[in-house]
């Protein structure tokens, strides 16, 4: 309740700041039996892993995830599933100048004026960093699906500035987003917002991006209306990531223009839906098609470009965030985005089962 | 937790469905001593009733709301306030002949699937009936808010179909919102999208609509970070009401396109924040800046342009929508959406208050 | 969240004051396709009822309760169940004369002192009125597990003062509790401590009582580890009843003075568990024995017997509660503590259901 | 939700099993701005720490926690507090023999049947080992409640087996619980409960016990009617604790022989109320007076006397459980129950600040 859990069912709650000793979660309510190891957890964990090409953070995260509780013999126990990673690479003195100001666009200013106190080294809580437990718990949820249902998650950056993958692409090529650095379902896009990251790079500036989901084989029937509608979690899990200012289902903002006759999917005796503006979800409920959802990450305001600001005591200050920082933070947001709708979906299988395990046909 | 309940301190839990006998509410954990009657939530109600114009569906509800417990002497006993209202024009006999059909857009589908049984009348709990508890509680909520801090909301519709507001206009009429029926904050729009809207009627169509939110004096410091961010819990409300698809802060889907130095939003010594791209939310926590979201509503499925679908025997069926409907449901989705931020920011604030009632400055 | 649901699957939520115009519920989280009517309800409200003999409060409620929502065609569709009952019988002037006075061993001083305003009549919201919603969920639960598992719930009161069951009685005679309208499955106590109330009621006192629950045919394995366990969620959900001082499991307080080899229940390969010590749970969870529970029921405060006290204003006052009230609480509550058993019992089914819905054996 | 977290504003979740590499927890919604060290923390956990005197286990654990986050600079930042104790005296070896037995009276044989699998290694999560967990996030509430109000915790053991503190003992001997390794408040009991303990070592069997408690400074007008009462969310808390069977209230069961006219606390102008039947707690709400629970402990069922039981497989066993385990649990369930009490306490501080900061007087 206090704001660092998610899920109601399959209950996910984090501790941790950027700098201090260790990062870890609660993963609570994950059926018994799974076979679990660490490695499953570490494969995406290293997905969203700072350090990994020019494009990212120089900060280097071993990011080695322990499991301390939960799986015996490599199965789980049906008991809360402990998980921790050391911080290993701190540097605290790099942020040791900017303890009394409120950088613009950060959580500086809204921390200081909630608590009283914050931890300023690396953004404390409201680093990024954070989002390690969350793909690391996304990850038990994520293997969970795949072995109940053929749940599967493609995730890819589709908008970098001004280069977005063409828009009448009817399909993405999710195969991309595994071969290059940015996560891009389309090769030429990447090659082109390659390029403009690197010259950002030079000016010290940052760039938001656009990720879309498309999540296929989640079951129908998931979603609790009418205030926890699968859509409705789907849209909290995902604006609760760092930097998400957006979250669309379906066809999204577009469907302000479209008409009743033109939205509505229609339904097939032999074919099924004949499209999918709705984005898999109907009335809250998920319909059986692909889950589609789309997020807008900001840009990072962890730039060398310098920005006024005040600090602590009212003081005009000019401020420049040196550290080392994306130049694009919607990029390492792929992994996340998939963790976060993982979480929505395991959690409303296990309230579904419990209030209806066999609904009739 | 089955869904029906919004908010962990101010908990509003609804019931009801279109046709039944009655729907209703419970708000518990409203602080005691406010002034409240039934004329308070009946002005809310008036707003969005329905049957007001050409533009909203011909059904005509008194809508009439009862105090049933909670208040006392006209003042509200820190006891949970029971809200009813009758459903007295129900017409149960339009529906019966679409109860084994699968209307397309709707959520007959995936209530079947869900539940197995559902009450195929008027849509029945999935009826934008619903929402008339939502803007009952969120009556309350605005009036404590109103005397707590001043917090005022403007809402209106920005986008009907092709018709906007005009994207350069820095500020909207606000005041115009409650001059015509429309909801629109811009006299020139509201006459064209009702232009627009007559004829869509003749043609038995439908159209969605964008809705802008402005809410200002709230106050510093609201959102619980990591998960129960303000913006994650006003996505997951907004996103909760019947046929948004959409929900954005700030500059919502700009932002992908927008720099770092461009998006973050310098402060001065002397005048507070220079801009606000980030809609009022820093780091999940409000900033004290107004709050800006957009929603996006869906049209209706609810028309008379024949339809596609399947009945529940899996059988190919034509299906046209007769009863009696909106146009444009985004409409009516104006005081709903004020409603439901009323009660993010009215729950968040006694979060807060039981947390950190002083934060140091 | 705020104090007026129970249950987190199954989830009752109820309102009202004992001299509002309702009292009321929402049952959230039901199974859909269960058989339900009123008539389900309304035979548990009639054992609580009222007005039904010399030993309960004169006062006479229909309690006619009705279904506002959540049912259809005499099924229950998976939505939230409305409940309403109407208070008829209110008599408000019978207690204008104590509104500024804590009558001594009533919630008077604490609600006061908790809210600065409070619905003086009756007890408002403190009154046992409240636990008629509870039955009537609790007869929700009652058939849901009836028809599940053939869970059956035997209560009565075991002890009126200094009137026991005799302490060597192997089992209890549960038809007698039918049979006596006190509810005491033991006829011979019945008769004594029936004797001894109406001299009580002469002399203008009350007097506590002790009651016993045996719950057959709850399955193994419910109860969620370790703070959930199912004996904790029992021991809340009984002493949340008004007037209940302490709940226990099994033996009991008797545990105190065993030896471990005479407590530990051991298992027989042939005639399973040879004891039940543990009264039905162990470590948390039900064993799938019976579950064996005891509450005591303070007196009733409301008495003619004057009492010293102060008021509002903190002068020196005498107080007789006139009033209609039973000189014995504890026996109109063994239909309540039957509902709060089978809250616990159904949702911690609908939970184990989600986690674990095939554990193995 | 899943069962292993307590709290809703100040809200504590735990993992970790006896013979994992290590337990936590997180401390989520802990205002900011209290000082805290590890030190604060480490007091309490050595009050319950195993291996201390000849009637605790002689396992040996150092039960060192770590603070990982949450604290800044010696002070809480509102954050949540990550909690660790690594396992370092484990002996799994001790176990192997009854990895396939139910041991009479312990959780085998309902964890079994709950999840299909379970850590047999000392219990696994069913071990008191858990509660180390509680009481160091008790500690952490304990501070805030001394500092805000003076809140003072005293508990002892006043009965163990045949040994009680005398009955007429208006008030016990709380430095006397500081002063003999079995926590009780009276010497004369202590010195002959010691005796009769190392007899029951030299047998290998185990007895009960009761715990009393005694809380003062706890403000008036903590618990929230109608089920969250702070009566039954104490006795849910206590009755989570390992091996306690039963919790009382003030007079507790003895209420069931009181008269109304005995039993009702009556209020003087001058001296405030003049006895404290009700244990501190009136309509679910605390009243200011001091609050009065007891518990009681069942006998361990580690015994070295042989029982009878089953295995997974259903065949007749003979088990003696050798390990190292206490002869008498209650002893150190002294600091859990001030632990659970604790968190009761300031979690319902919070609640009540959240929704009537200011009640009127």
């Amino acid at each position: 309740m206090p704001g660092n859990s998610f899920g109601e069912l399959f209950r996910v709650t984090t501790f941790g700041e950027s700098h201090g000793p260790a990062i870890g979660a609660i993963v609570d309510g994950c059926p018994a039996g799974l076979k679990l190891s660490e490695a499953d957890l570490q494969h995406e964990l290293d997905r969203r892993k700072p350090g990994q090409n020019r494009y990212t953070t120089a900060r280097r995260e071993a990011d080695e995830v322990k499991i301390l509780s939960g799986v015996f013999e490599g199965v789980t126990t049906g008991t809360p599933i402990g998980l921790l990673i050391e911080n290993t690479d701190q540097r605290s003195k790099d942020y040791s100048e900017i303890k009394d100001l409120f950088r613009p666009g950060h959580a500086d200013y809204t921390y200081h004026h909630k608590y009283g106190v914050r931890d300023y080294r690396g953004g404390g809580r409201s680093s990024a960093r954070e989002t390690a437990m969350r793909v690391a718990a996304g990850a038990i949820a994520k293997k969970l699906l795949a072995q109940q249902f053929g749940v599967a998650f493609n995730a890819g950056v589709v908008q970098i500035g001004p280069h977005q993958t063409a828009p009448e692409q009817a399909s993405f090529d999710w195969q991309q987003v595994r071969e290059n650095p940015l996560f891009c379902p389309d090769a030429g896009m990447a090659e082109k917002a390659g390029e403009y990251l690197r010259d950002l790079l030079k000016q010290g500036d940052s760039v938001g991006a656009r990720v879309r989901l498309e999540v296929t084989g989640v079951p129908v029937g998931l979603g609790e209306p009418v205030f926890d509608r699968f859509d409705a979690d789907l849209a909290k899990a995902l604006m609760s990531i760092n930097a998400v200012k957006a979250v669309s289902i379906g066809d999204g903002f577009a469907v302000a223009a479209q008409l009743g006759s033109e939205h509505r999917d229609e339904i097939s005796a032999t074919d099924g839906f004949l499209s999918n503006h709705a984005g898999g979800v109907l009335g809250g409920i998920s319909s059986g098609q692909t889950v589609i959802a789309e997020v807008a990450f900001k840009p990072t305001s962890s730039i060398t470009k310098p920005g006024q600001t005040i600090d602590r005591f009212g003081q005009q200050q000019t401020v420049v965030t040196r550290g080392r920082h994306d130049p694009c933070v919607g990029i390492r947001g792929v992994p996340i985005v998939e963790a976060m709708a993982a979480l929505v979906i395991v959690d409303h299988w296990l309230r579904q089962r419990g209030q209806n395990p066999d609904p009739q046909k």
